[in-house]
């Protein structure tokens, strides 16, 4: 996620300059071919391409609002997480206590406050499975095809990209616990939510969790799988294919008829100064190619805008900023418990938070 | 799901091929008439035209909106069925436990084991249940008698139209259930919840699960029943005919009247190219055939790509992928409870989800 | 609800051929007048027209969309008392048993099977009465003052319309409790759910209903009355009455200004013809009644078709289907508590299911 | 609210009497200028108006769209009222008893009724409370200072506005509470929700509530106290004051600007007819004037209508019945625990619910 | 937030000054290149000017729906705060009482009070600790960078940059647990939560709140805590920066081109008045600057009155009013407990609720 107010246009205009230079380039040989080979006939009536790029707007305008849909919904959900979490952390350190304890089953204070501690962990360890699994990648999610989306990305640091994701669990299972997940395979993060129920039931057994406290904490167990199973849903489902196709070629459509409407209207004006400007009445059209691809850019861009945040994953510095998030998370329930360890927050690099 | 960037222009050539050449021939007997047997009376205004098309494009965007509405929803059912399905393993594996076991009740481990496995198998029994029922044929689903989609469909694997609907749920149920269930008739997934329900009772009657926990689990089923209802409703309410109706209409009134008013603009044209290029000029008008089939496709793609999606489950190419989904939460859910086989994921075929 | 693909074009003009026929005459009376009686000056600019135009298109998209809201809302609703519904047999079905009897108040097992028809009974009973209050006239619901409206709903089987609300209880109430419910008035279904909770309490007092199962289903009740406020509320708050009027004089204000902005263009293009085509030129400008009939069908249809689901209960075509659904629902419960008659679903007439 | 299908042409035509003549004045004010004192400079291109105007069109729309949005979400709180209000009645008429009576505290069947009846006396009083609230003047709300509106007003009847609000909760409370409520002063709904509270905490220490039961109730009381809190929020925060600001600004600039864009429009075409109709040619350009006061009519028209549902409970013919709803709710729950006296509906006039 | 009906045109003016004075200059610059300098070939062609506008509209409308979306969300979470803090306390009033005291821990009522307000009061210092940390500068909230918003800041009075935070905690919290919250560090606000739930557990184990009742306030601690995380993602979640980017630039671009393709038009009908007004026809082409500054300004009036509702605790004027909601929590949670001191509403400046 960037944190500053706009990207420069320094960044913008880097950023789209490949598009740029074709749409120079295509309005270019328009002209060219209009003015200097002296083709006045590769011209197309004005109004229609007009229509078309006011149904271009329309479904680019829905496209995009669709896709600050997902985006917000997918930072709804870890938000989601941040909330559950700090429930969790809370609720584990009041309701795992001696009250209920079973005959013989009463732990010391450290003891119990190392049972809370285990929970907290195991709880990191569910997020960092997630995590991980949120920054795989689909094959959709063809950002990085981009040369200058790559560019971007180089800047940034994204944690899952650079530390192997067994040694980021490692800080937080036990190495049995650890050596289970990786085994099991599937979906770890559900292994680890399940190693959590698991946990509970033994507390529960013993009496050092109250059973309607352990109904309680199942509760928070399901709201967690929840709330995975909705992050995975925006992961694995795309923004449907045959809309993204539609658009893009839309799109193109648009900006390939554009200079062949554009170039007429420009030599019309040129004509108009002949008899005052003769010298700049001839060099007029070539102003069409600045404004071609100017109108061009709008489109595109306004095109390319939404493509960016279609899957919020992905890694792209308009990503949801989900390393960040999981280790503020990280900060909160440690201290919540007490922990003796407090991690620092991920630095931000270029503006961009991931 | 398609799971690839985009359809290939070679796929949406093919796919639109009949309607682009209805578009082609339509704006070639227009040029006709107009100028082999010149009938320059042939035309219409324009920007009447133009204002039919701005309502289409309206309403044509509205309409792909909620379509896409149908959609996200549908899939968000099925997440909802993800969650509650590890949910529900997850607390028949620490619920269904001796520790409130009634005098004589208690089971030995792998006794209660295979009553958790049993529960587990009644669930996939359910999930294929609804699944056979969201792939059957609905009176508005048409997408099967167009050629071009039938051409797609033939393509992809849908397990639901291969393998037997009773064959499917031998897997999962008892003979005798499955005798049951067939012979009952009507809703089979809710006989089936039926059957989730008595089987718990039964285990609370013994004690093998806890009175309160019994509650729990009735309340997943009954969030099960809400799943399956919503999902159902997506399936036989579809998107309102009447509006259905209106847009291919709309669509259709602006396609048929499109070449009447773009042909005049051309013949302008052309007329305005007659001195410098006398050749040139007499054809010009024939660009209008391509230019005047290209705004047209770029019109009733944007209808028919909205026409794909809005029925879910129809066994299209666009489709939610509840075979998949199905799938998966069958591999999650078996490893949960520790189940002896684990099935494989379906084969992808043609970048396509089913 | 129609259930097949679209409307038909003969189903549309017929329907809408009162209109038609208006826009028509509209159309020929600006043009003999312009052209006959050789007033020419009966013309009005175009373009303003136009601005006009986009006005109308927008608000009523924006119409269409707010009522396609409510639609989906409706079928939401009622999509939710199946799910309810469901659930409320499947938990009647288990938790009204002898397990927590008190002394003495334990029942032989077709007693208890007895219980728990009435209470499906009852059930049924409420949604009969929640059907007939939706079926019930509002003054805003003038869908049947139109003629073509009427002639729709005379082909479709609406069974609100043909059997007495009196009798439809009487199937399903002891005669006692159809005497009280008739005697009481005011708010049918809502004295209905006061008689299942007195059931339940008075099982609940004798043991044949745990405690916490009684709390249980008192939610499903409060579940029930909520899902039938927001029904009733649907039905008693219709699309905000000033927005429909401004829809309707926009798009008539439109419709009437059009025949005086498109004259004048038929007019300018026979004239062009003059010269070339002395006999079709000056026919030229009759095309302007066909021309301008269909502009204004397409504005007018879209505001047309907009309000016929605006009142999605009201008995016509495109309602939700709540007959069909409450009888799918009496299939489903009658089924699963084991009772001794299954009615049939409902016929469909004329692809239309009520 | 309006309950028949349209505001009839003369109501609307009353009602929008004075911005009517406004832009009848200022029309014959330019055509004047133009045409009697020859003032032919005083025009404007037409296009870029015509942008502005779409430009309108664009926020007016969204506008109005989410003030639909506002008075359907004050519909559904009210709907949640209702709905909340029967399950407390039922509740309180099937949980208040004397099966878990603590010793001596057991009460004769007719006291319990009368603890019954005090509790929905009770919820009639915070609801009243609630209306009063609701109709309280916000500085915002200037719905009355507009003359027609303040026509319309007088119409019809609203009860707050006749009746005192003490009086009025007199009805349902005791002496000693109401002066208790009087006196506490802040929110007078959420007092007597307070009151409640304790009451039902009362009869719980005597246990003619059981403490489960209790909890239920008092979750209750907790959603009631939500949706007062949902209804205060819909009434204290308008639609954000800088969005309607920029729209009455925008819709004032684009009227004041048309008829400079439309009279040289006229002028033209007054003048093609020079020759053939010298008289009409002459006055020809005065049609310009309805023509420029319609155009501005349906725009300004299209923006005022959306500020009438601004704000819902503001004592407007387009508002929520909120008196209407409370009503209602009373001869339902005082019927539900068979209260002695039943009030009559409350009567409309001209066709408004209020 | 603003609580009179509109900005006056006075402080629309004032706010908007710089770019209307930047519009007039640009528009002053190209007619005076155009008129005085005599360079009239700087003009561009208007129709796809005014495409981009029609493009720019799109997208700022959406954005702007997508901005109220935002700060409508603020206002229902704040509204939350508000229901969630009245229940909480009536909650802790009748549930926090002897009834179910261990032997040896009942409590006077007044000691049982002065728990009660320390549990209030703890509730006010969360939401303190909450209001201060919405109040903090994020690096995306520029809106005081700009002179004009810094001059309406000025006149509001924010509490929160007035009072320094450790004083306003300082008035809820007792010495030790102020201490604490401010040396843990992290959220202060969670930390409060977590003081909460120890003091409920602490409660419930000497038996002065039923366990059942700890479990109903520890769900509304979770509420709150959800809540709490919802407002932090507003805060920490902007409008995704690529789509302000894009509104920024494309309006500026539209603004940019505007006079090249006015000025022309102008120049045309200074033209055409040429013989009869040759004074007037001279000077006409210099109305086109207002009208372009005009135009100008609508668009970019629209875009940037988006702007300010961007960040909704950002501390403007447009802000959602989180301190009065916070003081009125206060006044109305200290009248339910009984408190001895009632603070007085917050005071309104400028007709600016904060």
């Amino acid at each position: 996620m960037l944190i500053k107010k706009f990207f420069s246009i320094k960044e913008m205009a880097l950023w789209t300059r490949w598009e740029t230079l074709l749409f120079a380039l295509l309005a270019a040989s328009v002209t060219i071919l209009y003015d200097i080979f002296d083709q006045k006939w590769i011209v197309l009536p004005w109004t229609p391409i007009a229509l078309v790029g006011t149904a271009v707007a329309f479904i680019v305008s829905f496209r995009n609002n669709a896709v600050y849909g997902r985006l917000w919904e997918a930072r709804k959900i870890w938000g989601g997480i941040v909330n559950d979490s700090r429930t969790f952390s809370i609720h584990v350190g009041d309701m795992v206590t001696n009250e209920y304890a079973k005959e013989g089953e009463a732990l010391a204070e450290d003891e119990l406050k190392k049972e809370r501690i285990i929970l907290v962990h195991r709880h990191m360890a569910w997020l960092t499975a997630l995590r991980y699994a949120m920054r795989s990648k689909k094959k959709w999610e063809s950002f990085m095809e981009h040369q200058t989306n790559r560019e971007w990305a180089k800047k940034i640091h994204t944690p899952e990209f650079v530390i192997d994701e067994k040694d980021a669990l490692a800080e937080y299972l036990s190495e049995k616990e650890l050596e289970f997940v990786m085994r099991v395979g599937g979906n770890k993060a559900a292994t680890i939510i399940k190693l959590q129920s698991q946990h509970l039931r033994r507390l529960k057994e013993k009496g050092l969790l109250w059973e309607f406290s352990f109904l309680v904490l199942e509760k928070r167990l399901a709201s967690l799988l929840t709330l995975q199973g909705k992050s995975e849903r925006i992961k694995n489902f795309p923004y449907p294919r045959q809309y993204a196709t539609l658009n893009v070629y839309f799109v193109w459509v648009f900006v390939a008829l554009l200079p062949f409407g554009i170039v007429p209207e420009f030599a019309k004006l040129g004509d108009e100064l002949h008899d005052a400007y003769p010298f700049i009445s001839e060099f007029f059209i070539w102003i069409s190619i600045p404004f071609s691809t100017l109108v061009s850019w709008v489109f595109h861009t306004m095109e390319r805008i939404g493509t960016v945040g279609e899957n919020p994953f992905e890694g792209s510095a308009n990503d949801v900023p989900i390393s960040t998030i999981a280790r503020n998370i990280e900060i909160d329930v440690r201290t919540c418990v007490g922990d003796s360890f407090i991690p620092d927050p991920f630095e931000v690099k270029e503006n961009v938070q991931m």
